[in-house]
């Protein structure tokens, strides 16, 4: 990822600049926004569906960037600092799979 | 957001770690990683489900660190720089929905 | 599957006093339907992600049988008859991917 | 829902004979159709999605119709009888629902 400061903090901005030119903020609900990462995320899965590769990259990179615009607009609706929520996230994780337990297994932490 | 540098950066690489430690490089296809963010997006919107505020803030904030984990593991996988991805089909998005044709209206580009 | 007489219709009139004696259908507007259905699916999903075979198949029939019952629902709320549009999609299907062309592909019909 | 018998195992062996032409088995795993399900459960709620009425009915059809095809798919695959698990399912929430805690409320069995 290229050097930049604030990456999502710029995106955040340009969002709410986004839906403010368009009056749509009324359609911002956390519930709508949670379904369109919902709808994208499963656009996203389609490209990958029918085969190994995705063939349109293009695509897989545009349906990604749709999650994480309506991830970045939902976090703003409902102020959460999206980076610290995924370190926290991940220090969880790590207590929830421990390395002598869970290396070179896939099963869920409650089969381990 | 907090003032950070690099943020994605910092978490693509904790995340290539922990990957690393698990051993868990081999269950991390493109599509494995395409169907956890979609598993992930919908117990999101499942915390908005059938009360209009999520209860449980706590959660929703889990479940949207969940989504963004994936999805930058996607990235890297990928080799997409999400920021610029973003970037792109904001300005992709400002054309499909220009301000005077989508001002006030939640329909699709195809029927404004 | 059993021999039953109108099983999806002997479950539609189930699930209508289901949500009658609950005084329930105040939140069955279609598109909560719409959103149950696809959470549903993710969490069957979720069953196969990390594993082949999935290990707990009366959590996966308990989850197919949610997304039945939701499809069910809206259908009655649609008015639609979930057969007969299986059946006129079926015939759809087989148009889009003829024999000929799709044999031994897993290609979208738009790739063939 | 038209008076037909045996719909469901109708369906299920037209969708043998598709798949069995076209040497589709192949492609046909539980993981794969659980994604379809989820896949096309998404462009159901997709076409709720901004507005309260879905304007193109015979699109909401065609989603439903896909959601219901991929789910006797994944029936056959793993022995399932649908009718049976979601009869078994809607005794299950009568339980977890019962109508005097459950009556005029939206909250999750867990909350009651």
């Amino acid at each position: 990822m290229a050097k930049r400061k604030n990456d999502l903090r710029t995106l955040r901005d340009a969002l709410r600049r986004f839906a403010d030119e368009r009056d749509w903020d009324q359609f911002h609900s956390p519930r709508n926004l949670a379904a369109s990462i919902s709808i994208e995320a499963a656009e996203l899965l389609e490209c990958f569906q029918w085969q190994p590769e995705a063939k349109r990259v293009e695509r897989v990179r545009e349906e990604m960037a749709d999650v994480l615009l309506y991830l970045i607009r939902l976090a703003d609706k409902l102020d959460v600092d999206l980076v610290e929520a995924a370190e926290r996230k991940l220090e969880l994780n790590a207590k929830k799979y421990p390395v002598h337990k869970a290396r070179g297994k896939s099963s869920k932490y409650t089969d381990l």
